[in-house]
């Protein structure tokens, strides 16, 4: 599988009153990998690969995150971020997120590829993802 | 267990460009509901709490959310939230945020009652949960 | 002209390292703010507001902020929120956040009314405020 | 003086269901700009400067911006970030956030030096910058 590995100063403003981040901040930080790891498999960004595919996103079913090791303004890490499965019109992410060569969170996602619906364009449906998609993904890097 | 419940209306600067809730900040929701349950059970707000038994917060172990019906700007949600376990130094919570009648997401939080360590004040480590907050949180209301 | 008025606590998740709001937030309640003026003025929200006026929302042209006095979490603020000057396409709002009597921020704003532009629908281009809008907003409450 | 260039690409989550940037979002990035800034010119990040110099934070005292063009997500931008004025216990910082050669909102800030205040550790203060801190922000790089 496509693995793609970010590194990130954790700022100011992503921390709360305990010094350490607002775990909120970590998931926006997720959901940013998450589009980093399609745009460096398919080697554009999530705004033309929706335009591309006439989706609208990859809204959130299921996610969940274990903290490790907190983390404080100014450190610096890297997430490693992979898809683990895919389904029709869903699939499955993993995060780890380390402190050098320490797992400091461990995050999964199930997201599905979504598309407005044609009947009723104010909803949003599941609909099966590209191949190009999924070829891409899978492919080692 | 005490059980409390908030009312929230979803703003714009909440919605991602699919027009819905970018899901981190149900996160940010849920975690003023978990402070909001202890002040209203103890009757004092987070800052008097971590003042009179010199705690830094509660930060989060391990958190997960499900998705089942997305929100966008305007709508009006209540997250209903309690302590379903507590441990001697930790303690689980449910979320269920509801559209109406609907569950639209469910969500578990597992966090630690944490101090700041006294032999090395740059760390934060787990301590017994007050007796006086586990009673406050555990009677009916 | 029409004033409204919110009420917010201050959350643990606003805050900084230093223990005061980190200032984004306000602007997210100041935006927040703007859309339940027109909210409060008008009797629908501001997602009712677009779809019947067929606009894409009110982006920001020009704001400013002076931070008198900071407030931390647990606090109770208020903000009192109204139009100080209608153009044909733009409009500016003031925002008085107060801490009881004592006034703790000074906001300003200057926003475009915008829609899609019907020859370039990528792009937004400022249109003329529907007058219902400007009398709502005008009346006294 | 000292000149700070930061490279930014505009996330998913920084954009509202206009499909632009939502406007606070800016001011955390001219928050982490100016962090940035001084980290660059001293050497070391806001987390061992505020300890060297036992300072809380440099709290914002006044800022505006103007939004001349529209970012979404997927673009890259670049925010050149300078000290324009020093006080005794106050500065001034311009952001410039470039689109390529466009410039698309120029923000300033007033910042305060802070500290604990010593006779009442709850308040903060105002204190003189230190020396060595405006030497470094006020030499070219």
């Amino acid at each position: 599988m496509f693995v793609h590995t970010r590194t990130i100063t954790i700022e100011w403003g992503d921390c709360d009153p305990a010094g350490i981040v607002f775990y909120p901040r970590y998931f926006a930080m997720f959901d940013a990998s998450t589009a980093a790891l399609f745009a460096a498999a398919l080697g554009y960004n999530k705004h033309a690969m929706l335009k591309r595919f006439d989706a609208i996103g990859f809204p959130m079913v299921d996610t969940g995150a274990r903290f490790l090791v907190p983390s404080k303004y100014g450190d610096v890490v890297t997430i490693d971020t992979t898809v683990t499965k895919f389904g029709r019109t869903s699939f499955e992410i993993r995060h780890n997120l380390m402190r050098g060569d320490v797992l400091a969170i461990e995050a999964h996602e199930k997201r599905v590829w979504a598309a407005r619906d044609p009947e009723n364009p104010e909803q949003i449906k599941g609909v099966p993802i590209p191949t190009e998609v999924i070829a891409a993904l899978s492919a080692n890097n």
